[in-house]
């Protein structure tokens, strides 16, 4: 059955949608896979060209009556789904796609330029998987992770916000050598041959993660001065820039804003807009050191170089350089700041003189210092605006 | 007009010289250029083969000369001039260059070496150009501000003396995959077909600027453990050595002797012969926390791993491992180390017992710690030897 | 002379020991050298695809038989001996290894694989050379180091315990492209030829050593984020993960269990199973502020973001965030802590309350922290569980 127009395709949608418990999946895509170079079952990596994050819905319902049409069996109660695309279901989706063949280019219709493309290739070499997710929980696969890696570095999903338990155990650990993973054990086995004739293969690095820049094309104003210091996974807004000192961010944790990043943001940990991370400076993660609590960064704070946070801060901070402030770091405060930092917050101070770092966690406008003169670390109203806040009061 | 030996050479150049407002060149240099993959106008990247500053005064008549004869218009009151070359300026410059062409190898005379290598390719793409810098204001092209780097990279002009006003804003944000710069627009308008047929290229990095080691030849016995850790525009002195730790060298700063590099190195900040700086270690630079005030490093200086330096040192000083010094920081000194350090040093500090970082800001010899029984930072004579300063007493 | 059976090249083997002074080596290999691009006659990199260390004597007697068969002269009195692999050696190895001819594959015979490889080559072209180590004093060859780094990195041989000196001035120092190293003369050379013609080699390192990934397949558990961060010649136990951010480990040093590293394990440094080196912590090396004295960490122990550790710990021990411990450090311990770190230990603690930290070098169940109301440095008995120590008491 050739789609012949628009309304036709609407009508088609509607009536795939009517199969029998039906879901509209969260995300769906088709990847490039790379395979195993012993164990070919095994997917190494999987290239989305293009990541549908709730919203495509009408794309979803053509891939999905393709593969029954193959006579592939869908339950939708569980969580996700993945497939080898074949010639078949390619046909077949390019007879549903028929109305939007022509006007698939550029930025219209990208799933229909994948399909399109994948139409025109003489041979697909089980190199070509679609994949559904209809339930955010744990994924199964190594293509359903890379889905949600995907929909995070794109900023389709928010940080924290996906399921992404067990994932770890689901990637294969790799060889990268550029964008090619290649298994351990296949260079075991052919180390000899590889070294003696020249050929052994440059390798950038060995993880279950590859890099953010093998999957993802940053905003024209963002930077990454060293690819191998941002994880595939994390997310990166405009106009963020990384230094390739000592600067790394893990996987679902990033920036939502235009950040300055010359530190550490750990697994989980988000810090917003204008705010800046000094050389060396660490940002706790919920692996190492904040028992489990993601730690939020507010806007316009700057982290001063070598200083490590290890509780949330709201906007306007400082932390001095070389400063270690953590959950249970007592910190002493005057009466005098104490009035003048709860004047640039909802949450009142109580009058004391000493509080744990955990008492003042996502307050905004703190200046975190260490006393040169006696050591002790103490806290002050920062000089730095709060632009959100004066909004607020 | 073939010029048949070197007496007609110096006196063309001479004639040229004559022209109406002929001006010498601060620097001038042929490029091969990348260009926009979308937009073959934009100008990615230059590369310079042989940079001249202030020298090869007579190669820049001919090519001035060449453009002339090409009926190209060069305004010597302009800062800067930039043109494409053609077989017909090429040919025009190896009939000038004819008493010159069989001894151009090697050493000598590279400037015609470049002229000889283009006069030999069968067409010039529109892939080289030739640039002038007449002034050194603020650059307007591509070409100019990479000239410029050159020069500070080659160490043919001083760090900081060079204006690099508006460099960022003239250079384009692009993705690097080994030398090659690559539009992101570029790249997502191809990122279905490359990534479906497993061509997405591998990007090592998203900047504005190149990598020194992209176009640098470092000393024999300079190294760079890790070229993301360089920047194009950094000035490494030979036998420097850079780790890949926590290091970096930004643009337009550097070493002016062979210094151990395990830190980081801010814009604008130099260390000298002999000083080194320890993992993690971190200068602040103009952009981080010093008010514009550039720092520079003296002679045989240590700082600790992970410490924090935020004013100028002099010679044989010591920053202890973990302990920050910024302009505002306050060190106690007793009267008789005041007195230890005063022999180290022309300026003579008053006597009293705190003092400012910035007070203390380019002596020599002083030692700074943080008293590990009461929290106090304090300044000491330092054991290390000022050899500088002995010559001068 | 063909080798019939087992039998046979047992005799044979046996045979060839009885040579006048003949020597079992300490390691052997066969290389696949690269040499220098302008002097062929510098070896700038040995890759082995397979190394002896006290192992495999049989075949070792085998390239000895096979180079005096050759007319070649073999001093057992030297260190170590290296020789440029011809022809007729490769067909004299074959005959002797003719029984296991047939068997050597996969993890079989991996000596014989390897002149079974060189048999199938039409030109051995000078690449391949074979070298042996009988006495383990300075290295003269880069042969011999890059067998010596082999044996560290594959854990053949342990940290430490190989002479190693005078390797820096062996090794040349190149420039790294990829897998390939270049000579920096060969660079400046060809530069304007290869800048012109867009031919200019992507370079990653310019280095004496090459990385650790170039040489070496770590275990399929073992993480190595970004291949600049371990240096050929660190060993690294299976489980261990190396992240991007500020780590590094030099060579001769490395982790004897699994560990998380974060932070920078300088030369001569060794961590312990369990262990945990936060982001940007440095341990020191012999070369930068221990005197000489290489420092052990010991297992389950904790080295916070940005501290720094200049003594031996033992196990179970925590260096908190941001604290700075060196052998000089004075450090403060009540009455109560010394005892209950007393009973976690062999060596007691006198009863004092100020201690250096080079008094605490080596003990168990430690906790460093500053304290942030005093700025003082105190110990405490960490709350770690001490798994060896609880085994021994």
């Amino acid at each position: 059955m050739i789609i012949q127009n628009k309304e036709e395709f609407t009508t088609f949608v509607e009536n795939v949608k009517k199969i029998n418990n039906y879901t509209d999946p969260i995300g769906f895509a088709i990847a490039r896979v790379d395979r195993g170079q012993i164990n070919s079952d095994k997917i190494l990596q999987a290239s989305y060209p293009v990541v549908n994050w709730k919203e495509n819905y009408g794309s979803a319902a053509v891939f999905i009556s393709a593969l029954i049409d193959s006579g592939i069996e869908i339950d939708f109660n569980k969580s996700e789904f993945v497939a080898t695309i074949t010639k078949e279901f390619v046909q077949n989706c390019i007879d549903k796609f028929n109305p939007f063949l022509k006007e698939a280019k550029e930025d219209a219709h990208k799933n229909v330029q994948v399909i399109k493309y994948l139409n025109e290739q003489s041979d697909l070499n089980d190199l070509f998987r679609v994949v559904f997710i209809f339930d955010d929980v744990a994924p199964k696969s190594v293509e359903a992770v890379y889905l949600k890696l995907y929909a995070l570095s794109l900023a389709k999903a928010d940080l924290r916000s996906l399921n992404l338990d067990g994932a770890f155990g689901i990637l294969e650990n790799v060889a990268w050598s550029g964008n090619t993973p290649i298994e351990l054990d296949w260079l075991r086995a052919n180390e000899i041959s590889l070294k003696l004739n020249g050929k052994y293969p440059n390798i950038d690095s060995v993880d279950k993660f590859p890099r953010f820049l093998q999957h993802i094309i940053p905003a024209n104003n963002t930077r990454i001065l060293d690819s191998s210091k941002v994880r595939f996974g994390a997310q990166l807004h405009p106009g963020t820039t990384v230094m390739p000192g000592a600067s790394y961010i893990n996987f679902n944790a990033g920036t939502t804003g235009a950040v300055m990043v010359e530190g550490r943001i750990s697994s989980s940990a988000i810090v917003a807009d204008g705010s800046d991370i000094g050389g060396g400076a660490s940002i706790l993660g919920v692996l190492s050191g904040t028992d489990g609590n993601p730690i939020s960064i507010g806007k316009n704070s700057l982290l001063g170089a070598n200083s490590v946070t290890g509780i949330p801060l709201g906007d306007g901070c400082i932390v001095d350089a070389g400063v270690t402030i953590l959950a249970g770091t007592k910190i002493e405060i005057s009466q005098t700041e104490i009035e003048k930092i709860n004047q640039a917050n909802d949450k009142q101070l109580e009058s004391k003189t000493i509080f744990k770092g955990a008492e003042l966690a996502g307050l905004n406008g703190i200046h975190f210092r260490q006393d040169s003169l006696s050591g002790i670390i103490k806290a002050y109203r920062s000089t730095r605006e709060i632009r959100l806040n004066q909004e607020l009061h």
